[in-house]
């Protein structure tokens, strides 16, 4: 009697959440030092104390003016210090009305597809891709188009890319660095998508629009540059979110924006405000509007996530391991001991080590382990990984030869 | 090339948005105390003490606690909290499982409606209402039908409704105290509304949801009972928002209730689940989930309204305005002293009087004034609502007799 796919969405298993509870179950059972929980983006970065300042600071404001309606994209003056500070960094001229805050990176995705795409639509995505993607497009009645990237680097596969674009492409999700596999797009591969994109553009006399899904942008490792996709390429649409940067994922604070070279930026922007509208998704939370506006230039702790980088690669290297060097976000793509990795999965978690199989992000033979978790946990998981590698290799040396 | 029905949606001229720009910028133009604004429903009365003591505690916590992520439906103890009151308040027993956490009301009722809706459904409202109603139903491709009350008292009509349902009718939505006539509907009429809805579930062998959108529960005047529905009537879903309640509009936090006694409430929750999923409605703002646990037995203040109410009706009764008596929420629904409501309202702004024709509520000939503002905005437009009495009765006597 009620909606058949939402029944089924909302009772679907999701493997994230079950690995969660699992863990949670696990360490009440043997003590929390002894799981060593991968599987979530959850920051264990604190957010910087000018977070908690401005917060306690903000409570002196009259209530009604800090908890009051803003308006339904945002308030002006946070919409103009983001644009501020865009335009700062990136040398492009962001203005306050190409900006619409939202309640975080799933507020930005779907209120960008529900505002660009009809049913039937075609919506690309590079797999391994955060999973919710596919499941935003479908709720819009569109398809999700998956290509693969390259599998030996885990880039951006421009010829099959081009391959994948027909009539019916109205976007493609880029979101680099990546999650899953902690990869970052370089300059010279993005001015090459956005030749084929325009190309395609002109083919079809239709736009195709880029929506750069950025949570992880600030976390982005020595020497990486993060080029700004809307220099790039004109049709593309920011999802920026706070989640990472300010380790604010629960606050769910984030924007929207229309790059101001977007081929009817107005119209554009203004499809935005009714998508917001048409889900419920005006006035993002007020009190955190404040904090970003205050916020907006504090720097992430990057260094942390740097030295986790340094502990687990390094440790991993040393058992044997093979996985993509990540040069952004706090994830490492690593390859399965087994063609299946659902399988390897299952076997780490008899280790303790809880980490997410491919499968889920689109991709087979490989597991994201995300290391924004202690350093203590990645120290104390090497006799775990160890013991792993082990088994593998006294299951390898019991195949017969030759097969 | 973007979607055509954002787009509309999007740059389509909101009057209470136009209404609000033209008062900020005639109060900067004449001064703020010569502008009588009252278009809006931002509550004046400002959030509790309690509020601002939960946030500067709150901050105490450890940063990654507070600002990680919560389970998709909220914070279990937050559930808890408000699953606790509502068993304590009503004598239900509700439990944390049939909450869902949501950035406010409106984030409520479209998950809500996207959750229990299959395209081409009907949903019914009660006209007069608010606008956004009738954009979330018809954004899921469903029929809006609207039932208008009786128009002596503006209480339901319930010969009305009985006709209104059809086999395709999936939801009611009723909204006591309401926006924007001021109205509570009492126990006996909820009760027939519920036995006209099960006799209607009988005959077509399907069920028909009562949602109970609720943000203005705790405003009601002395003497006013407001009947909990999900007692009256199994198969109701409420959603709730703290906006009015604890003043805290801009942050967007409510929930959805799935009252147990809704018949397969499991199913129903997990399409919920699903909706909010679908939506990227997942983990409401975790800062305010923590507030709302710690506020949510504080009393709203409705005393301040009703000395407002009281000082409004006096004043416009003396003026021999026409009214519906307001039991509840802080809205006085004034009959416009002519037929068009929009020439009424664009009088009364010549007066410097600002308030909404009832058009955009779906019914003719009246008006809302908002009470939800300070007493000397009250008390210094009496002599503006004076002006535009005489300047009618002047009208009136210049019309020839028998016309």
């Amino acid at each position: 009697m009620v909606n058949q796919k939402m029944y089924l969405l909302g009772s679907a298993p999701s493997e994230i959440r079950e690995i969660f509870s699992y863990g949670l179950a696990r360490k009440a059972q043997i003590g929390a030092d002894r799981v060593f929980d991968f599987s979530l983006g959850n920051p264990n970065v604190p957010a910087p104390d000018a977070v908690r300042d401005a917060i306690v600071s903000l409570t002196e404001l009259p209530p009604q003016q800090l908890h009051g309606y803003t308006p339904a994209q945002g308030l002006p003056s946070t919409r103009q210090a983001i644009a501020a500070s865009i335009s700062r960094r990136f040398g492009v001229e962001a203005k306050a009305d190409s900006i619409y805050l939202t309640v975080g990176a799933a507020a930005s995705l779907d209120i960008s597809l529900t505002a660009l795409c009809d049913p039937g639509d075609e919506v690309i995505v590079i797999a391994p891709y955060f999973p919710e993607y596919k499941m935003w497009i479908e709720a819009r009645e569109c398809t999700c188009v998956e290509v693969l990237t390259r599998q030996d680097d885990f880039q951006l596969d421009l010829p099959a890319i081009e391959a994948a674009i027909t009539h019916r492409t109205k976007a493609i999700i880029i979101n680099s660095p990546n999650n899953p596999v902690g990869s970052v797009y370089p300059r010279e591969a993005l001015q090459l998508l956005a030749r084929v994109l325009e190309s395609k553009q002109r083919e079809y006399d239709a736009a195709i629009y880029l929506i750069s899904d950025e949570p992880y942008r600030e976390i982005a490792y020595a020497g990486i540059e993060v080029p700004y996709i809307p220099c790039l390429y004109p049709n593309t649409i920011v999802c920026y979110s706070y989640s990472k940067s300010l380790s604010l994922p629960g606050e769910r604070i984030g924007y929207i924006y229309v790059s101001e070279r977007v081929q009817d930026a107005h119209r554009v922007y203004a499809a935005v405000c009714g998508a917001g509208r048409a889900l419920g998704f005006v006035c993002a939370p007020a009190l955190f509007q404040r904090v970003i506006e205050r916020c907006v230039d504090v720097p992430s702790d990057v260094e942390a996530y740097a030295e986790n980088r340094r502990l687990l690669t390094e440790g991993l290297s040393r058992l044997g391991y093979e996985y993509v060097e990540p040069q952004g976000a706090f994830y490492l793509w690593v390859k399965a001991l087994e063609p299946d990795a659902e399988a390897f999965a299952a076997r780490a978690k008899a280790h303790e080590i809880l980490l997410v199989a491919s499968d889920g992000f689109g991709t087979k033979g490989w597991a994201r382990i995300g290391y924004c978790v202690s350093r203590d946990t990645i120290v104390d998981s090497m006799p775990a990984f160890a013991d792993l590698m082990a088994e593998y290799r006294r299951l390898d040396s019991q195949q017969p030869a030759g097969v």
